[in-house]
Formats: structure tokens, C-alpha cells, sequence
């Protein structure tokens, strides 16, 4: 006897998360530029853990807190003031990262987080660990809402297009009956199956938003695929990835 | 010198209407599976004027306080008990229309309407009206915003397929920088400049809910291209077209 196959959906902003209902679903949190793939770089280069905030006051009490963790945040493209590091990828290199907890604070990303208490499990994808994500979603055979994380609640591109490229690669294994599930695939159908998704990208409002402090560097990281493999799963207020030793998921 | 192009934005649903500045703005409203084919079907074949009403009480109050006018709404895909006709664009042939009006309830559509409230001007778009109404816009030299009703809010196939067939109509005359028109313009391009738009219709998840209720005769005038041209224009509570010779617009 054939198993019914899994749902699989996908939602364009925050504002429109209510209408879906998270129970019993795994929600992958997407938000390209620039929290989710940063987040995928720092645990792939061995961080331990990292603790998301949506304020910047948060974050800076949680590292008077706890002095060792490095505070990461930027608004309007400059590191805030007080903090160690910015959001860019390139700031978390094995040698600078290994072993440490990050405080980030962002803001689009830590909103869907919030949104998605309900949710049987919360992870991350980006780019860098596309297929990481894919192939574990395979694995579980659950329900599954890829959750763009927008600009302040405005669809974007970047998110959608990830979006799509998870869909194309479960469309055998997933029931996709949710048009914005076939509209992302279509979109990313458009990059030639990634192979033009850097000039696609280039394209979309938020990179042009980024490109007047220097983000040419941060979009080449986001629009690779597969180059930074890990599993960042939410749990007990922070992101841990599955290979770390530290971690047993 | 060169004079700045006007802004042209999408929005993919009521619940992101807020998010978008109406001042100055002709609004589009989108509502392709049904309402917004029928309303243009129904004013190009002679109707006089058409009412909308979000509710089905309202609807029924109007045409008691007029018995005149052609009450007409469905709810799962059966005329609403005293009613005179459903929201099908076939029930509205020139012979039955010609200089009536009509009491219609429609649910998606009229909420983007009443939303709107801040446009300078709000005309309705669909398949069958399509040249119409971006020879309308390209006219204005006015900021616009496509505003797609979508399906209880959730992001629908149909609409914003119609707005990349008008974002890649415009695309020479207007200032295109938003996300969300990218993305429709390249969902447009899927269906090959329109020549498949029945094809990716046919898969989107309204006509799977209305295919239950023999909705392939609808499913065929709402893909069709100018079929109907006219252009409702929404003034004092109900939409108006350009060319009734009872209207002076």
C-alpha cells in the first residue's frame, strides 16, 4: 500500500504565518540575506551555539551575562556599537570561530522564530547547506512549511528562491498543492537550476539595499550552494548544529 | 531631460496591503478566479453598474431596497439561496446584462477594496480586459500598485500571474525595483508570454477547489486575453465602465 506523502508548503512572509498551521511540522527558517546563511557558515566553521535575539538590548544583556560569547548585530549596514562582530558571513571563519557561542541579533529571521513556537521543530536553511537541509527532510517524512523570513514583511526574492530550489528537490517525495510552493519553484526555475542565481540575486531589492556597504563579497558567500554543510536545528533558545561534538542531536 | 518613471509595485495579498503606500496610486484590483473576470465580463457585455458587498446580508439588503437590480453570489459553489445568479463570468451574457445592474458578493476582491480606501483610484484587471487596463496605466504617468486579492489571504497562482502579464507589459514605461514584481514577471515568462496560461492555471490550487462544481467553462473565459475589453473603474460604492453610454467618466 502506498503512504500518503507528506505536505509540503511554503510562506512568503511573516505577516502571512498565521495561516498555516504549524503542528506537527518541521519549519525551515529562511532568510538569505544575511542571518540564516551566517548562521550556517559560523556552526559548518565550528561554532558551538547561537543564541538569536530580535533586539539589540537583548543581545547586549546576554553578553554582560555572559562576557566569552561574541555580541554580532548590524543596523543600516555598520556594526553596532558595543558589539564584536557584524552579520556578514565572512566575519566567522574556522580559526575566529571554532568552539564559541555567538549572541546575533536579526531581525526578519528572529521574528518567523518567534512566530513558530508552535511548530514540532524549527531549522535553518540557506544556500550554503541546501542539500544538508533537503536530504534531511527527506529523512523525516513529516509535514514540512519553508518559512521565508521577508524584509520587514515584504516578500523578497532571495528567500523565495531558496525556497523554490527545496522545492524542486522534494517535488517527488512532498504533496505540493500550495501555489506559492509551485510559484517559488517556477522562480527558481528561472536560475537554471542555480546555475544564474547569482545574477538573479543580484537583481532582487535587498542586495541593492546591501550593495551600498560593500556587499558584493557577502552575496558571492550567499549565493553558494552546498559549501557550508550542517543541520541548525533550534533548540532550548539557541541554533546548535548536529555535528558539533559538543552536541548530541 | 528624462522624466522620472512612475513606481510599479505587487502585492500578493490583502494581509501585505498594508505595507504599501496607496497615496497617489491607481490600485488594481486582481481577483481572476472570479470575481474581477466576471465584473469586466459583465460590464463589456452592457451592464450599467456593479455593486460589490463583502457580505452576503448586505447583498440581499441592497437588492430588497432595490428590486430592480440582479442580486447575485455564491458561497462553495452554489448560488446564495435568494439570489438571482452565481459569480460565474458565463452568467452574464449582453442579452440578459444590457443596462442592468448588479448587487454582487464577492469576498477576496472586496476586501482589497475596502482596503484601499487611500488610492486615488482603483480600476479592476483580469485576463479578459488585460490591454485595457495597461493602456489605462501606461496613460497616467501615476504610481500603481497591482493588489491581488489571493485566496483568504494566502498568495494565489492566478493573481499573480495576472500582474506579471501587466509588469512585463510595463516594464519600458514604469520604475520596477519591488521583489514581488520580479518574481510575477518571471512566473508570467513560465507560461510562455501566455500562450500555456490555461496549462499553469489548471494546476493552480483555486481551480482544483472550483473544479469540484464543473468549473471548466469559467476556467476557460478567465484565461482568455482581451477578450473583453473595458474599464471598470470603482466611483461612489460601485464599478463604473469607460465606455457605458449612460456613464461620463
Amino acid at each position: 500500500m502506498q503512504q500518503d506523502k507528506p505536505i509540503l508548503e511554503v510562506c512568503y512572509s511573516p505577516a502571512l504565518l498565521h495561516l498555516y498551521d504549524l503542528k506537527n511540522t518541521i519549519v525551515v527558517v529562511i532568510d538569505i540575506f544575511r542571518a540564516t546563511t551566517t548562521i550556517c557558515v559560523a556552526l559548518a566553521n565550528g561554532a558551538h551555539k547561537i543564541h538569536p535575539f530580535l533586539e539589540v538590548e537583548e543581545c547586549l544583556s546576554f553578553k554582560a551575562a555572559h562576557p566569552q560569547v561574541i555580541s554580532a548585530g548590524e543596523r543600516d549596514g555598520k556594526i553596532i556599537e558595543g558589539m564584536d562582530r557584524g552579520n556578514s558571513p565572512s566575519d566567522y571563519s574556522p580559526s575566529f570561530i571554532l568552539d564559541q557561542e555567538i549572541a546575533l541579533t536579526t531581525t526578519n529571521g528572529t521574528k518567523v522564530l518567534h512566530m513558530s513556537s508552535d511548530a514540532e521543530q524549527i531549522i535553518i536553511g540557506s544556500f550554503v547547506n541546501l542539500s544538508t537541509v533537503v536530504n534531511y527532510l527527506k529523512s523525516q517524512n513529516k509535514k514540512v512549511l519553508l518559512a521565508c523570513a521577508a524584509w520587514k514583511d515584504k516578500v523578497n526574492m532571495e528567500d523565495t528562491l531558496f525556497a523554490g530550489a527545496v522545492v524542486h528537490a522534494l517535488q517527488d517525495d512532498f504533496e505540493i498543492l500550495c501555489d506559492s510552493a509551485k510559484m517559488s519553484q517556477s522562480l527558481w526555475a528561472s536560475t537554471h537550476d542555480g546555475e544564474k542565481l547569482y545574477e538573479v540575486l543580484k537583481d532582487s531589492s535587498h542586495y541593492r539595499r546591501l550593495s551600498h556597504f560593500g556587499a558584493e563579497k557577502d552575496l558571492i558567500i550567499c549565493s553558494s550552494i552546498n559549501t557550508h554543510p550542517c543541520l541548525p536545528i533550534f533548540m532550548d533558545s539557541s541554533y546548535l548544529s548536529n555535528h558539533h561534538p559538543k552536541n548530541s542531536i
